[in-house]
């Protein structure tokens, strides 16, 4: 018997070969009449959004993990609002990159097309739901989205207004499709879907990205751990290095491009770090610190090899006195995720050699790493931050739901 | 104990720091040095290779494999003459791709930069050691090379005489690693490399590439199988449906742009399939029909469902007779591997339906989907030929050996 999850990315590949043909004004038009389709079934959302919040209170689910889950009318209003955002975004399908003739006479386009079939694996957020449908709708794709079992009603009932809504378009309804099957063998079986997916994108913790990218046949990108760094060096302005670290520390500390190590030259250490030290106390964030920052500041836990290797994700900094931008580097290269690094100097050539040797996504000068997002950098969308260096690095916009393809137009031309 | 797998990767991410400094001038300049040592050390190259033609005689090696692994002064003088063309190309790693001013004065910049360190598993062809390391080096990165055993004396000599010759230069001997051990274990163990290895390319035969996209956890770039098809619609010019058709399937009938299966829309079939037969026959081509064709044509053997989807790499070719350009796109759909397929046809909303609906690395109209390769596209090189949709599609150039990096230049930016 065919498995939910192959006649799904089965009906998902078939309505791609329609989604390849479908224009920018149909994608548009059908991204806003599913928003408009939300909005009028915002009770029956709230109503399924119920059964799961109640699954969840059996089951002694966390308030916090509660609380994402929860749809009410604000938030479904603002999802749809997403959806119409997407539709104003420039279509990256049909962007012709580069065109060439060759002397033979050959015209050669290579032009941007979609990926085909994207299968997305995420956890309990029901607004993931809707944001990954619009933005694979949007590029003319289709998604097999596998949802957490906790969102599970809330997401069957939106995939169903959204399918419904899409009947009345140009875009096919096939084009979503949601696994249902809650248990994990349905993420093995499309990890392994090769000829099914193009592509494969976890949105979740580093334990579901594990398990994708150790087990994945498909392709996958990964949008992968955060342990991000800000070094401040000798010639530092003071007042900046403060605002930018507490920033990249504690302005949301449960992100991918929160700070997690502070990295302090040790001529600025000696001048200024016993009052940055006290800033971070009054913003409640636990310190752990090497040997000299252990002499220098009292009441600081030492920091172990194993603290400068996680992602605390939360109000807890690593500290570490270096003498030189040398040993910044270093201790980077040997701790860091290549995701965001921050350099806090006033002098031009140590923050050129910061920039041209740290291996990261993104590198930044004079600047909190809490920049790195799709938004921030102005694309209006994010699918993500990568952390792989294949296909797409950094915040993803629309273009890293596209592949290329080569059109080669001749007259008669055979090779010799 | 570390593995020679695990010492020697860590030797090549180590260089890689060393290698993103160096400049495009110092890179040509080894690559010119290269030249010359391969150049000098001729005999010794060729004494190390007679080991391993010994060694394949020795073990019933056929006599094709045993041509391909022989090197003598002309071959070699050919794969030093290759650096000298890698040297001549353009570099693209330091390319500003993208400059953006954000409103709150952050100056963001998106610019290629080397991938790292690359695995490349290969079979027994010493030209390739040569070609991979001249075009890891040319792009920053540094490469951890795994030939076939069968090849083992000459690529040991090789790399040998390469790493010798870049301690003169301003490129670190250990961006260039070759591993020894030539028990399967050794692949097996560069595919789980995750944080020594950032991508690995398996250059060879089908089973190879297998092997490397089911268990790598390393991003792989596949070069895949090319089931090639050619439509000859109703309307295409007969001596030019003729002369695309012969090349594409008999002008190197071994490579994966060939053409495996010729579909023929039942207009032209009726005027002129006839004579086609005659000449592909005259080629020395065996010709296997579906029904209709084999009523047409005599001795002509029946055409099954795994015969079309066969990379026979052979004078073989499988021909179908179908009613209309639907009929053509849906078989290529269910049998093509998304490498190469042409439409041979006069009418100009015929090619761009076809051009628009084959998803497919490269698509042809009127010309032979032999074109599909590096050199024929103009790059000056080629890595191989992706048939993934990730990161490179079509024919690889230098391009598709980097990744980018965001520059970030601030004012003390932090958010909000």
């Amino acid at each position: 018997m065919t498995s939910e999850v192959v006649h799904k990315a089965t009906l998902a590949k078939r309505a791609a070969s329609v989604m390849n043909t479908v224009t920018t004004d149909q994608k548009n038009a059908a991204l806003l009449t599913i928003a408009d389709a939300l909005i009028a079934h915002t009770a029956d959302i709230i109503e399924a959004n119920k059964l799961d919040l109640q699954n969840g209170e059996a089951a002694g689910t966390s308030r916090s993990l509660l609380d994402r889950l929860a749809l009410d009318e604000a938030r479904i209003e603002a999802i749809a609002q997403a959806l119409r955002e997407i539709a104003l975004l420039p279509d990256p399908v049909g962007e012709l990159l580069e065109q060439f003739d060759r002397p033979n006479g050959l015209h050669i386009e290579k032009s941007r097309v979609p990926l085909g079939v994207i299968g997305i694996i995420y956890e309990a957020r029901p607004n993931v739901t809707v944001d990954a449908a619009g933005l694979c709708l949007k590029t003319s794709n289709c998604v097999v989205l596998r949802g957490g079992s906790a969102a599970l009603e809330s997401n069957r009932k939106i995939i169903e207004v959204l399918r419904q809504a899409l009947e009345t378009t140009a875009l096919p309804a096939d084009a979503l499709q949601l696994i249902e099957d809650s248990d994990r063998a349905s993420v093995n079986e499309m990890l392994k879907l090769n000829g099914l997916l193009d592509v494969i994108i976890p949105r979740g913790g580093s334990v579901l990205i594990r398990t994708v990218v150790e087990n994945a046949t498909v392709p996958v990108i990964e949008t992968g751990a955060g342990i991000c760094h800000t070094y401040i060096d000798a010639s530092a302005n003071a007042d900046m290095a403060a605002s930018i670290s507490l920033n990249a520390k504690a302005q949301r500390p449960s992100v991918c491009n929160s700070m997690e190590t502070l990295l302090v030259h040790e001529a600025f250490a000696s001048e200024s770090l016993l009052s940055l030290a006290e800033q971070f106390k009054a913003a409640k964030v636990e310190l752990r610190g090497c040997e000299r920052v252990i002499q220098l500041i009292s009441g600081v836990k030492q920091a172990t090899d194993a603290d400068y290797a996680t992602e605390y994700n939360d109000y807890i900094l690593n500290v570490k006195i270096v003498d030189s931008l040398d040993e910044a580097i270093a201790h980077i290269s040997t701790y860091g995720t290549q995701h965001s690094e921050c350099i806090v100097t006033e002098d031009a050539s140590n923050a050129a050699r910061f920039m041209q040797e740290i291996d990261a996504a993104a590198v930044y000068h004079n600047a909190s790493t809490r920049f790195t997002d799709g938004f921030e950098f102005g694309f209006g969308a994010e699918i993500g931050i990568s952390t792989q260096k294949l296909h797409a690095r950094g915040p993803m916009g629309l273009p890293a739901l596209t592949s290329t393809k080569y059109r080669i137009i001749g007259s008669g031309q055979i090779r010799g």
